[in-house]
């Protein structure tokens, strides 16, 4: 990391966070104090603007407020904490906070299904991880429309997630910082879900063009 | 289609669609009235209660008001309509009213970005599909964080794309009748959506407990 030192200005410059937010951001603990250089004159230097770039992205990308960045935050400037760990604090900070719904014999019946289905899987995922409850959402949304669906119908799709994730976890580079890690980590998860939605649409609409030439022998998508 | 001819409240009760609202949409025109069997009395069957469920669908998962709902209904009452038609109008039901931003450098920069990414992969796309918009705003995001992403960071979610889409396609059986195959559509563009980003966030999960061995030359997913 090239150590440039510069005022605050030029910090504000940089990032495109202003001189009070800075300010307030130091107040908080979420960014190391400046050198002082002075009276009211301090100079910050390369590690400022990467957890300036850090915050906004965890604002602006995961939508997050300063308590949640704070956990993160301080978990990456905690030295006792392995990658797997701060990958933990930045997914829980991720995920919104449990709807409390009341729970009806349709929920209950398709939170064991979701259950099963990722044990079968052998992916090992915490009891309270949202993704569970909003497959089992998703469940009782297509039952409650009189369809049929079992979990068998996200396997294709279980598939497809399975190696990519194990892919975009390991292009995350090992030696990089913990901050570096965990900003990659947030865009990959916030940004790249909406990035393979709209790729997902558009291919649709270009593959609907011709959807008169049904080949019923055509293999699911994974198995290539 | 079996013909099981019932009255107005047995049809609520399986639909799940109150008397009045199925009133209502006899009134808008976006279901047939039933047979009149007696003054003040009227039968339905199977067709009208497919025609509820696809109404509810396009309400609940769709999230559509009454007016787009009432463009994809006239669609698929229309024997004009070829099937590819009647994906198109319902596609551009789905997406959302063009947010009218104003176009800077940046943002023409990243339109211009995104439709030579869809010209090289040959897809065939409206140029006002809100795909496009949205792949070019997650751009001019990247950018905004100090990243240098290009749209080469999409290839590999295209690819996954391209290969899901073809075949989820081609899985709607072309023999199928029309409202049947826009509700599929509807269901599998909207909570299939959901579901694989709940499960790619799931498989994250799982994949980053053993983050520590990363292997550089594992290829990209969907090299296999």
């Amino acid at each position: 990391m090239t150590r440039i030192h510069v005022g605050i200005s030029d910090l504000s410059r940089q990032t495109g966070v202003s001189i009070a937010t800075i300010k307030y951001y130091v107040r908080l603990g979420l960014l190391a104090p400046g050198r002082p250089t002075g009276p009211k004159r301090s100079e910050y230097d390369d590690a400022h603007a990467h957890r300036l770039r850090l915050i906004r992205t965890l604002r602006e990308v995961g939508g997050l407020g300063i308590e949640r960045i704070g956990r993160i935050v301080a978990a990456i400037d905690d030295p006792r904490m392995g990658r797997h760990d701060l990958y933990g604090v930045a997914t829980r900070a991720l995920e919104p906070d449990a709807a409390v719904g009341a729970a009806t014999d349709a929920t209950i019946a398709a939170d064991a299904e979701i259950a099963a289905f990722l044990d079968k899987r052998g992916w090992i995922i915490r009891p309270e991880a949202a993704g569970r409850r909003e497959l089992a959402a998703t469940l009782v949304a297509l039952r409650r429309l009189g369809r049929t669906y079992g979990t068998e119908a996200f396997e294709p799709y279980a598939d497809i997630a399975d190696r990519l994730a194990s892919w975009e976890v390991q292009a995350i580079p090992a030696s990089e910082p913990p901050g570096i890690a965990v900003e990659r980590m947030v865009v990959g998860t916030v940004l790249f879900e909406r990035i393979l939605g709209a790729l997902r649409r558009l291919a649709h609409e270009h593959h609907s063009r011709d959807a008169g030439s049904s080949d019923p022998d055509d293999p699911a998508p994974n198995a290539g």
